[in-house]
Parts: structure tokens; sequence; C-alpha cells
């Protein structure tokens, strides 16, 4: 639930009054969203998402976000497009925030997605990495390796209050990636953060991506372990290959993979099961009983992260030779 | 903020086939509302308010607060109309909650509501008192009298913790009360929570009243007298008469007052003003510091409780004669 700095009406309206919005009929707080205030607007013209940024966002990177959404609708992903304001701006200033208004996108998020579904969110992260090229800002990684460390030197000592072995069992890992991350694979902006909740579907047809505020520069195929860590492992933690596959298919239906691409995703899906399991543990070190915010299980992470321990090879992921 | 309840897309799909509603195109958690949990969806027909109804609201009164909606849409009110089920019923059931869906309304509700904008609701406020004639289910008012006095019992050990001399001032408050409350003035539906939050506005026209889950049979008039303690107060505890006398002439433009209600006005303020101090008084003490709610200031209401008991006639409200 986010709704984390509320507005009035009439700030609401000179606010609108800086952009080409039609005239505003309601406006009400939504439950989405974690680092940010969100609002559903009712205009004369179309429906719209107010985002307020709040504190946890960097106002530095607002810039490369919402400028990345216009480049990669102005290429036709269907993804959340900023409305320029009159003076050309993408962002404006409200209640004390920075503010954007964005495109509302019809569709909703899967609860229970299916193979059919990870195709299609392989076939649209490819679309995203190729509608990527030739944005010229760059936002490095701050969640890689060099975040990792920083991330565990803050948990580490509570870590093994989670489970008995896990500072020394993290600590290896950690050594391992730092001793074999790639450094030389295809790289470009990335999404991060391609959770199902992230991706809309109107029935069974992907109607558009949302949540671009964990965007980077990095490895492409990284995005796609972190497609796998998010939607291709049940609920009991075995890991479904049938969804792997589809995931894989449909993402190079679109891109194509390179052999080393290939040879790098068991290591890279370590990576991105360490960085979600970081910042769960984080996060549930350091968040308050009762606060509003659900604390997500870190264990859920270690358990994949000691799946693609064992991987010998991408085959194990459903990519067929 | 009020989202208790979550939903999954394959339980409303399923809970959606058994209305008329046109195709599910998106649905969102809306912050509105303290009781229930809300969601504006989006259809291919006409945006909805969903309603699930948690434990605090009596499940038993539903068919009265939705046969209440239903008989004032249909007699020309703007209020939410349920959408009957293709079996005529109004409420359904969803992730193991009654469940409504509801027309949505455009409109906002005023932060900084003027006394042209007061004067709306009184108009609105009387529509309502008519167009509920004929309404044949019936709901006691649960906060009148008894109410008070039960919800009394349980805060008057603890009264002085908000103020020294409460719980005398209380309790002599209740004697008054209950030795002179009007036992013969006009009845029907009131609203019985017309708050600012609770009226919605498209510029400085009325679009509809919203939230009729307190509403029931007493005084019409006692309705008005809650009108004048939630619009026609400032923030710093004077009572506007401008605004108040706008609130009154609108009401009586649409159905004017009688003698017997215009002499009973000053008493029905005094005890208006004591229901939402004591209703306060109660959250107070009892939500847990760190709730989501956010607790409201009962020493507001026993502000306009003495005002009210200084007011020797109706024309100190505004009441020509």
């Amino acid at each position: 639930m986010a709704v984390y700095t509320d507005i009035n009406e009439i700030d609401l309206k000179a606010f609108l009054q800086q952009y080409d919005a039609g005239e505003l009929l309601s406006y009400k707080g939504i439950a989405e969203g974690v680092e940010n205030s969100n609002f559903l607007l009712h205009t004369s013209k179309a429906p719209l998402i107010l985002t307020l940024y709040e504190k946890r966002v960097e106002k530095n990177d607002l810039p490369f976000f919402l400028g990345l959404m216009h480049h990669l609708a102005d290429r036709g992903l269907s993804c959340p497009l900023p409305l320029p304001r009159k003076d050309g701006a993408l962002l404006g200033e409200l209640s004390g925030r920075p503010a954007a208004l964005i495109s509302f996108l019809e569709g909703m998020w899967l609860r229970k997605p299916e193979a059919k579904h990870c195709r299609e969110v392989g076939k649209a992260l490819a679309a995203m990495h190729v509608a990527g090229e030739g944005f010229e800002l760059k936002r490095p990684n701050a969640l890689s390796l060099e975040g990792w460390k920083t991330l565990w030197a803050k948990s580490k000592d509570r870590a093994d209050e989670v489970e008995t072995g896990l500072e020394t069992e993290i600590g290896d890992e950690l050594a391992f990636l730092a001793k074999h991350w790639p450094t030389d694979l295809p790289a470009g902006v990335i999404h991060a953060d391609l959770f199902p909740d992230n991706v809309f579907f109107l029935g069974d047809e992907l109607s558009g991506l949302i949540d671009f505020y964990f965007a980077c520069n990095d490895f492409l195929v990284y995005d796609l372990s972190i497609g796998l860590n998010a939607w291709c492992f049940e609920k009991d933690g075995a890991y479904n290959i049938t969804k792997g596959m589809a995931m894989i298919e449909g993402y190079q239906s679109v891109r194509p993979l390179s052999t080393a691409e290939i040879e790098a995703l068991p290591i890279l899906s370590r990576g991105s099961a360490l960085r979600f399991f970081l910042t769960r543990l984080y996060d549930w070190l350091t968040t308050p009983a009762g606060a509003l915010v659900v604390k997500k299980d870190p264990l859920e992470y270690l358990k994949k992260l000691r799946f693609h321990q064992k991987v010998a090879s991408s085959a194990e992921y459903g990519l067929k030779p």
C-alpha cells in the first residue's frame, strides 16, 4: 500500500494546468508501488497515473527513469508514457514532492502465471532490451556486486538470526561471484525488477510493463536471469522448467542469445537470486514490526540461490541446445 | 487507507460473471473508506467501485445500505447505484467477504469548502431526506442516546486522561440530553455521516453523496445538525455563521423546516457534537499506537459541544426568522 503524501484538489488542479491533460474529474490514491505515492486520475481526456516520488527514490535518477519510459514507449514498447508539461519537462512538483503524470495502462498482473504467460514475458523483456538501444542516459546498477557487498556488510552480523550458518554461506557465495562474475557480455538498459506485479495482461495477452524505477545499465541476459527467478519457481520452491523454457524461447524469438550469454546464465541467476535475498534480508532485519510494508521472506531467495548453485549448464533452465 | 483484503483476477473475473458489468480491464485497490476494502474497476462498459465489507460492518445491515442507495438513486439523487447481479441480488461474495459492485461517481471532495458549497450540501441533504420517503427497510440509529450511554460507559473512567474534569462534564451533558431530547419530530432516513469527504464536487457543482454506511432512521433535522458540525466550523474552532446560514437556506429551499424542528436544532446539535466526541474518544483511548488508522482528536468535538451549549436559539446558527 502506498499513499504516503496526501494531495488536495486545489494544488492538483494548479499542477494539472501545467499539462494538456484535460479537465480533472476524480483522483484516488491507489495501493500500488512501494516506494512512491500513486493516484489514479480520471480526466475529460484519458485516465492517468500521478506519481509523487518519495524520499527513497533518488531525485537525480528521475530523468533517467522518465526519459527511459518515454524512449521505450516511443519505440513501440507498451509501457507507461510520461506526459510532458506544456514547457516540455517530464517532471513537475506537487505537495513538495517531485511528481510526474504518466499514461494509465489497462491490464492486471497475474497472481498465478502459466507457461504461456512466461513466454510473453520473455518476448516483452527482449523487446524492451532492443527498444532500449540508443537511450543516451546511463545509470549503473547499484544492486550488482559492489552494492551486494555494501548490503551484506550491514546485515551479516545478524544473518544467523534468520538461519544458522548463513554468515559463512553467503560470505562464500559473494567471494565466488566476485571471482567469477562475467565482464564481457552484451549490455544495455535492463528493467531489473520484472516481477509478476510489474507485468499487465488483458486475458492472455501482455498489455504492458510497468515500474521502471530499478532500471539501469547492465548485462541484458542478467535481466533474463531475474525473470527466471521471479516467474519460474513454484510456491514450494521447485524450479518449473516448462515455464523457464517458455520464457527463454520467448526471449530468443525476439533477441537470440549468444553462446557467451547462454554459458553465463547459471552464474547470473546465482547473482540475481542473491540480489533479492540480500535486499529482503536487509528489510527483514531493519523493518520495524507493525510497519505498513509487508516483509518478504528472504529464505525464498536462499532456496533459489541453492538451486542455481547446483545447475551445471543452462540446459537445466530449459534452454534447448 | 483501506485495502484490508487482497483479491486475485481469477476470483474477480468469476465474481463479475454474475453481473452484466462488461469485460474487466483493470482494478486498483483505493485508499477510500475506513471500514471496508475498496477497488476501482475499469471495464469495457463503465468504471465501477467494488466494495468488500470487512468485519466492522454488520452483515445484516447490508440490505438496508444497498437497498437505500438503490432507492435514492432511483429517485434521482446523485449517489452510488449498486449494480444488481443477473439474479437480481445486490450483494455477492468475493474472497470470503460480502461484496457489492456500485457505480463510480466522478468528483472530488473539498478540503476547503466555502459557504456556496455548504448551500449545495444543504440542498442535497434535504433532497436525500425527500427521496428517502417510502423506503421500506428500517435501521434504528445505533449512535443516538442509548448508544452514547454504552460508548460513554466504556470510556468515562479514562476520560480525564484526555482533559481533567471531562468525566463530570460529559456525564452531566448526557443526563441533560436524556432529559430534554425531543420525541416528536419529522423522522425518516438520514445519512448520519455527511462530512466533506462524503460529498463530491465537480467545480462548484455537487456531483454526489457517498458512503451510506451509517445511514439509519432518525429525526431528519438531526442530520442537518450533523452537517452544521461537520461543515460550518473553522479550523480554529469558531462557528462560521455564513456557512451555517448557507447550509440551512439550501436545506430549506428543498424541504422547509417546521417550527418544532427549528426550536430543536440547538439540542440536536449538542447531541450530534457529543456523538462524534464519544466515538472519537473511544477510538482515541482504544486504538493502538502505530495502527493504520489516523486517530481524530476528540477535543475538536468537545469545543463544538461547548459552543452549542451556549446557543440560545437557532438564529445563532444563521436561521432567519
